[in-house]
């Protein structure tokens, strides 16, 4: 096993070119949601020279629909295909899916960028644009995994199933349809920017919009009004008491260092229209996070029963309960056991791989492996080479030898899990 | 007097069907911001009727732009013109303005009125309408209180400059354009909506807007972000101690039964733009109260001296200063002696018509009043026939006998102070 630990340490550095023009040919195809075809096609073409069985589909919207996991900001998914390419074992070994959304989030206020962000300029041993931590450099660390498996002359005996998915920025339709459409394994491994720590556990998330309501009046006789704007100012109070109380129950040392393992993120306000009237009402909006081991409905009647409790505290709510609206996004949580015998395997081949000992975390945002462990029944672990700190920020970079590196610890993986065949 | 007060009474009571029919045409004029022209041809034909020397022109914005109680949304008043109506007196008498705006705010959500805002229906003796409350049904007591003493064929020794301005509701400037134009008297009466309360003092008001900044981040890590809506609720608590710390300076009778006699009033809150995002940044609009003793600049300084203080309490604010910036709107605010000889006779001639004691109230929002005391040196009282409750709200009325009334009131008031001629 050492001498081809060797060889594919060597093949992936002797390749590094190849990986980084693979990366720079994802950047320059702008997969942001609704064009995700051309960039979708590069990786059909990789596939192909991998010799890999490819199923190329637009995903049904009207069978997602009937999922209750599907959220979507859109109704159809034409032109924006899946791409499943599978390296078939020679039997008798564990199954893997390697998953990578394909998908990116808009590149944003471009005066904030120094570079380009649809060029792949390389500086300094890193490769700069949108979607390059998150997750185009994961992705070519999965596709050069199999590729340097391939050129050591290595078969194994489980399925190896890449998939290239859409949508996961929008709440994971992409993956979702994948499922549905029947793939399953023993493990998935999903390559999110994860600073090169374990996820076992994934954070889910969802948005809420919460509408507070006052009584209008002249400003100058304010008395006579009632302030949505104070009377929000009790309920972002309510709602700091309760992720008060939901992070007090998080025991889990995955969460150890984290200040606050769940948080309740208001992100929007919006009240009023005249400043010198009294605001009739407030709109909120926000996200809570939903931990790895909780349902998605549980932390939704947690948080409506706190809501429905604030008329005991302040009359007002009794005629005017505040409106609380689950709407957009959404993301599964999900996780498995620290313990589990591939969260194991990642871990040694990282220590292998780099010398150090790798760190286990919980993901404080939501991916697709909410939907896989949930909804697929299957293992999920999130480890990837992407800087988390960068992922939809302007100037969004990946470090070269972290890909690299990811690409042999995910190569060494696939070999333990899967089984070398004879 | 009494004889000349009986036929004042009798002539106005027969001619309360003209009253109500100029009130209903200057309504069906929708007189707001920039059309006013059609409503002001109305009160020039009223006026010529009247025998008055009148003066129209469109106030020159470059010439109120010098002067720095002059604030507007609107760049020129071409066709808004101005209407000053002299009622030459015989000499050695009091002069005195009778100022009202022909200006109407717009009727908003027409679906929150039971009637054409427009049409000036009549009901259970009120006139509704747009304007009928703020202030037109004052604008026709002026006119009918001249009107019924020339029909007693009353000579005055004093001026009576009845002034029909623009751009009351938006911070004052037709009345100042009749005070640079050189219009002067010994005491001014503006029959704003004060329920027949008589206001010797009124409140000025100014808008301000406040950023408050934060530091983005995701919501998942949202403890690696400042959150600007939580800074805003600190920055919301400091402006409410300040208006608890105003009003405990308030001594001044007038407003003993006022609840708050001078609010801030924060009308507007925005900030964010994304639910799981920490919002880096939050605008608040809002009004604060002059009092009617009180500078402009004086208030200004007062807040901006608490918003640069808070840096002391917490140290976010040392590096991110809270913006004040004064836009939009404002009124001066004005005061005369509640035992100044005009307040007096308006209270004698109030009680004389109603057979109740006048009571008097500092307004709780800005007229052209304080334009008149502060900048044309002019003792100003406010006191009108108008419904206060109603004022720019949907369903606006006025009552007929109020109307009617305020009108008795008025003409007494200027045999009284402007002298009857032989």
């Amino acid at each position: 096993m050492e001498k081809i630990a060797g060889e594919i340490h060597q093949w992936i550095r002797k390749n590094k070119g190849k990986a980084v023009t693979l990366l720079q040919r994802l950047v320059q195809e702008k997969s942001v949601q609704g064009q995700e075809s051309s960039a979708q096609a590069i990786v059909i073409e990789v596939c192909r020279e991998l010799g890999l069985e490819i199923d190329i589909w637009e995903p049904d919207s009207k069978v997602l629909k009937e999922n209750e996991n599907f959220v979507s900001t859109r109704e159809s998914f034409n032109d924006s295909p899946n791409v499943v390419a599978c390296w078939k074992g020679k039997g008798g070994g564990r199954s893997i899916i390697l998953n990578g959304h394909i998908d990116v989030v808009p590149e944003g206020d471009t005066i904030q960028w120094d570079c380009d962000p649809y060029e792949g300029k390389i500086e300094n041993g890193k490769v700069y644009g949108r979607g390059t931590t998150d997750m185009k450099g994961g992705n070519v660390a999965l596709l050069i995994a199999i590729e340097a498996l391939q050129a050591a002359g290595i078969h194994l005996k489980g399925d190896v199933i890449f998939q290239s998915v859409i949508e996961e920025e929008s709440g994971g339709a992409g993956t979702l349809a994948a499922i549905l459409r029947g793939y399953k394994a023993d493990a998935a491994l999903i390559p999110e920017p994860t600073n090169m720590k374990i996820f076992p556990k994934q954070q889910g998330s969802m948005w809420f919009r919460l509408k507070i309501k006052g009584k209008s009046a002249h400003g100058g006789t304010r008395y006579e009004g009632v302030s949505a704007i104070e009377k929000s100012l009790y309920v972002i109070d309510v709602l700091r008491k309760l992720e008060e109380e939901r992070n007090k129950r998080v025991k889990d040392p995955l969460y150890a260092t984290i200040p606050i393992p769940l948080p309740i993120n208001i992100g929007k306000i919006q009240g009023g229209n005249w400043p010198s009237s009294v605001p009739d009402l407030v709109t909120l909006e926000g996200r809570i996070g939903v931990g790895p081991e909780e349902g998605i409905h549980e932390v939704q009647e947690e948080m409506e029963k706190v809501l429905s409790t604030i008329k005991d505290k302040d009359s007002w709510f009794a005629d005017h309960p505040v409106e609380l609206e689950w709407y957009g996004a959404r993301w599964v949580p999900g996780a498995i056991e620290e313990k589990h015998p591939f969260v194991q395997l990642i871990q040694k081949n990282y220590k292998d791989v780099t010398q150090k000992d790798a760190k286990l975390e919980a993901s404080p945002w939501g991916t697709d492996g909410g939907l896989f462990t949930r909804v697929g029944n299957i293992p999920t672990v999130v480890f990837g080479p992407g800087t988390t700190e960068v992922a939809h920020h302007p100037n969004e970079y990946i470090y070269i030898d972290s890909m690299l590196d990811c690409a042999e610890i995910i190569a060494l993986t696939l070999i333990d899990w899967c089984e070398k065949a004879k």
